[in-house]
């Protein structure tokens, strides 16, 4: 029986590392996205299974667990990777725009993090991964409701590591603190391994999920060894 | 002109002694909960005005902050000071539960503290503070809405102190760690002072609030002697 | 019955600022410090009592204590204050230097609180303050050695708080986070309030002294309003 | 070329664990301990070299890496593993444990890390780890000596880590929270993997020295699924 991974707000960056890194170490893969159609190309490059779902709708959460139960068994590592930042000066900020951020933020990791557990319990644990920023830990200027996110998320991932560890699923929080190279963003010559390297990030993710049980770490940080902390 | 303070959230606690306090001290008081029946008792005797409104919805938030202005002034104080707490097995909290208390306890921080904000970077500056909860820091199993709810109202506050706080305006965040005696919650005789004295709070707020701005706390946590941390 | 304050590593900044303000208040007041000649000019203007004791020496500060106790009685509140600091390139630092700022900035704040702990327990209680700075909860690059003593002192405070709040004794560490302004020191015209006031800066501590057990607070962080962080 | 790890703090736990797995892995194994008899039957086993050195004397350090540096050649990933530990109700402690403790615990690992950075400079780059407790996070009661040493080393780690990452030197903390299992402390039967297995904790130290630079981790912890935090 093979391992289910299931990696929600799959796209192109770190979403598509982890996925195809899992996919080599024999993980089944289970993307869900908003919109799936950018998801061809990878899920057909590594054999994954896309699934539509809005990760803040509990109806669609829902549908899109029983789905995967159906289709691949339940999935072992669920990954919560949302991809949403708003970012203005805070008189300015449209309060739909915040009300958004922590839709998608914090209440879609709830909504995936719960569904998650529920069948996780029933066959005898699994992991729960949130991908978190260094706003997660730091609330910078600018940037209220991206912090009020990622702090929720964070709060969120502390929360159910206590009660859910001892009832064998792993929950763990990755704080990215640095920009994540990709097509479009690339580092200066001169400035070698500025980016964070979404393979790399993925690796951690790997080695995380692989620790035994009397060794299990709820929160990890990375960055690029140049980034101001 | 006197200080006018608004306090959101408005209760028979904390809120009801730093009201007291703020009006010993000249402040003019607005109260302003959903429900202001309750509050009547308490704006008779200190000479507050009482203005019904959810923190959570925006209307009703711009409609809060216009009423003060023209009735009292703008609010060069104003204390966010959410009563909402959900507990329970993270399996089987419901989801609209959840949904409600980032609304209460986060977006509804949010919403007051922009139109605090508007406003008193129109007037020159002021202070605005929020009330956390031990919560705020840490995750407790059993928790995890009120975790969330809690670690997002501080990402903002945290946000907007590095943001406001060189425009004038003091943001600070209060972490109340342990329970509040109240009519209905004394402690045993042979654990004296085990419980928050609301009073003794008020009092290291009005402490914060009059601190000059070259000196200012951002965070500052209150916990009973014998409280275990 | 009047209140005794000793501070410990008395100078002419925030030690003076503090002396003055707990006399204004009616403390008695003791100061210590390696050499005491000038602290002559303080101590005459405020009718303190001055102490030479180098905190990092076990027969000094055990001296110390039993003078100030024959000559004004126990000192209900000891503020240790060191003002030490070494910086520089990491591969460069002279590894006495390291150890003298430890055994000035920790091990003397170990002796002292030690040495105050054992005469408050015997009178009922008290209170021991220690002064930190930003590099008590970050540790900055250039900056080992003073990351290391601050972390130390605040491992010292935070432990201490939790084993002798319960026995009566209030330990609090302040986080002082900006520069201070002196004679020496003073801030642009243009950059008003840039600089942590002193006097400001004591207000905060006596706040935090006059907190009843009911709600105290174990730390607390100062900065001025334009202060990045 | 091969990899040279030291190992300082060596002794039959986590440093016999992390020596076996790296010396598996194909690096060259140098182990240093004030005391190294008790070293013999695992550096035979795995073929290390074993070096006397107290690391709180800087002329014990000085030589060690001489030694090493000579033999094996410059080691690229240091680890400092000190083992010692001092409880006891504050005011009864032995000031001397005190000193002793800040000297082993943090001036210890100062002095072992300078020297590794200005060799590991010298070749371009390296790794140093540092060893901490949930002490060094959380100041216990009953626990001050052990707090001030593991917050002042974990300060250490993290102010050179923002100093010396820029310069190609992956500086790591790890957080053990828990007891970790030996041939003298076994889990109950009921309790299974309830200590941590330290061959699990080594697992990850390696994991995270195989992180390439664009994606390095300062602080993990680690911790059994069972343990409360």
């Amino acid at each position: 029986m093979t391992n289910v991974a299931l990696i929600v707000g799959a796209g192109s960056g770190l979403s598509a590392s982890l996925a195809r890194l899992l996919a080599k170490e024999g993980f089944t893969i289970a993307l869900a996205a908003r919109q799936i159609d950018k998801l061809k190309a990878l899920s057909d490059e590594i054999g994954a299974v896309n699934f539509t779902a809005d990760a803040s709708q509990l109806n669609e959460v829902e549908q899109l667990f029983t789905d995967i139960e159906q289709k691949l068994g339940v999935p072992t590592l669920v990954v919560y990777n949302p991809s949403w930042r708003v970012r203005g000066s805070f008189v300015e900020l449209d309060p739909a725009d915040v009300a958004k951020t922590l839709e998608i933020t914090a209440y879609g990791g709830f909504l995936v993090a719960q569904a998650a557990a529920k069948r996780q319990l029933a066959v005898g644990g699994g992991a729960i991964f949130f991908t978190g920023a260094s706003a997660s830990v730091k609330g910078y200027p600018q940037s209220a409701p991206f912090a009020m996110g990622k702090f929720a998320l964070r709060g969120l991932a502390q929360s159910i590591a206590r009660e859910l560890a001892p009832q064998n699923i792993h929950v763990a929080h990755f704080v990215i603190d640095g920009g994540i190279r990709s097509a479009t963003r690339i580092e200066p010559e001169d400035q070698p391994d500025s980016l964070l390297d979404p393979d790399a990030i993925a690796q951690t993710y790997l080695s995380i999920f692989r620790q035994p049980r009397n060794a299990w770490t709820w929160e990890v940080e990375l960055r690029p060894w140049v980034e101001k902390f």
